[in-house]
């Protein structure tokens, strides 16, 4: 009975190890691209005045642009029979998020494309290539406006991003099961940029970028995450023409009305949590309750909405950067065969 | 007579016709790439007091990352072989500069590429994905800093930009023979952002990041424009261990000591300029003067120096913005030619 047992366990272990080992065999053939490119989705002139670098530099009146947000993508040569799907990071990030890891191996970016899916990265208004809204900082130094107008700047600490981002339950401890690449965390540490999304007008324009992007790819998936995790159903009570799907990753889930859970309700929709929500101080174990109240209400409107949490897949010890976790390409897997089953039912994109 | 003018008028321009249509050609072929990726060279910790966002929230203590540079990079299958591109972006703008052109064509970087050079696209330290040092901002919005502490924030407006990127010798005013397709100036516009250079150490971070990442790659040639025009130059100035060449875009060139000139000397160096240079109110007559100097400076050093002004190469009415004038991909090619013969002579990178 107990060699039983244990050949149980060996084969299980094979097993996974095979689709690991299928999955980075994949990603070292070469990467095949029908087309990639960047671009620019709104955008607004301002009249600025503004400062000349150096002392004595004369102020230059005239028009600067705000509110553009930067978009990068990538199409494989099947991915125009697909449906594409567009990624938005979250707090004190950019849309390295979904690049290579923090150590090194693939991050979603590639992977999805790598599945036949066109991906679009953008990064929100006022972080990164998108640019941000500099005036009342100039204002302030000019002596224009008190220094109590200047933005609440959000630089997120690597002590506060390891319990957040769920490391551990104290800073440079991890858990045992921990899956993100701890080893690797000073290069997480990195990616992390001064947050200015308190600058930006209501609506948040990245919400208005999305759900014109997704019209204007004539169908998207929107997948957001942590801040930007609610950002996919904000853009469709913005405007939800283009959106085919929503995949929100780890975030709290807002109250809404009945008339914005209809809206919502038409459209197929994810939710995913990782692990140890409850194991370290801070909002995850409320925001996973505002986020099953989100899904039961979906639900009672006739929505085709899931809640995945990992853990009740047996999938153990991830983080709040899932994408970034030891194990991201079998959550990609996951996320993957849910576009196809629920987005393009009878199209599996994966075969191509 | 007259009519032999005009056969070989209507010859030269079918032949110059077909090479652009080459070149069209070639880059609605897919791409093929050995791999793709992201990550940062250097930074450094610094210990701040992070505001929360809203009203109230407390301060905390902790350490954030400054001073790293986000490289983001594509290899060809071929690409290993021949000795890699750095390309660095200039003043109020982000490595979007060398991608996607605003009127929707291909850029240098995925050219490069498809040329077989492996291409390393960095954001500036203190720009885009690369982050900035946001304490002074937040210490003054805390009373703790006076409001003259504040950095000096470069918003190049788009009247600015129209003159200094010699687009015409008028705001919205274009030269007869203007290469900037200045019908999509608008896509430049939301590619400008705010420049935060000044809140830079010294020497400036790109410099080291610049340095050590040719040497990470066991040789890379190094591009900078504009702002970062001599960046090339400066990096090799801090290390010049890794550098293979130098290729410095339009910029001022500044005066070296003997000392400095020897080293840069020995390595292999491309200036290049573009058109009406003393046709715009501004620097740039000016500019080419003391490049033009530092040339004869480096010759006389025994170096491998060559000044590329475009006119007088025949090529006439580009921009300061050349990697996204009409005829970038021309440019490309020179460029492309120069860094075969003088880094790897007897080794053609475009015949793979």
């Amino acid at each position: 009975m107990r060699l039983f047992a244990a050949l149980f366990v060996t084969a299980a272990i094979a097993g996974s190890i095979s689709a690991e080992e299928k999955r980075h065999d994949e990603a070292q053939k070469p990467l095949v691209l029908a087309s990639q490119g960047s671009f620019f989705v709104g955008g607004e002139s301002k009249t600025i005045n503004s400062p000349g670098r150096g002392p004595g530099a004369p102020v230059v009146p005239g028009e600067v642009t705000i509110n553009q947000m930067y978009v990068q993508y990538q199409i494989p040569p099947t991915g125009p029979r697909h449906v594409p799907v567009v990624m938005v990071h979250g707090c004190c990030l950019s849309s390295k998020t979904w690049e290579t890891t923090p150590d090194g191996r693939m991050g979603w970016n590639e992977y999805f494309v790598r599945k036949n899916r066109s991906v679009y990265l953008a990064d929100q208004v006022s972080r990164a290539r998108s640019g941000f809204d500099a005036s009342k900082i100039t204002a302030v130094k000019a002596g224009t406006l008190p220094a109590s107008e200047l933005p609440n700047i959000l630089s997120a600490t690597h002590q506060t991003a390891w319990t957040i981002f769920r490391f551990g339950p104290s800073f440079n401890q991890p858990f045992p099961d921990e899956q993100f690449p701890v080893d690797a965390v000073d290069e997480l540490y990195k990616q992390m940029i001064p947050d200015l999304n308190s600058t930006l007008p209501t609506p948040n324009p990245t919400w208005k970028g999305m759900a014109a992007l997704a019209v204007q790819l004539k169908g998207a998936v929107l997948m957001g995450h942590s801040e930007s995790g609610f950002f996919p159903e904000q853009a469709a009570l913005v405007d939800p023409g283009g959106i085919k799907a929503n995949i929100s990753v780890e975030m709290p889930c807002p109250a809404l009305t009945s008339a914005q859970i209809s809206t919502l309700a038409k459209i197929p929709t994810l939710i995913i949590f990782g692990d140890h929500l409850t194991d370290v101080p801070g909002v995850w174990g409320s925001a996973f309750d505002t986020c099953q109240k989100f899904v039961e209400q979906m639900k009672a409107a006739g929505s085709d909405v899931e809640m995945m949490h990992l853990p009740k897949l047996g999938i153990k010890g991830n983080s709040h950067m899932l994408m970034q976790d030891r194990n991201n390409l079998q959550i990609a897997d996951l996320i993957l065969a849910w576009i196809d089953k629920h987005v393009e039912p009878g199209k599996n994109a994966q075969s191509k």
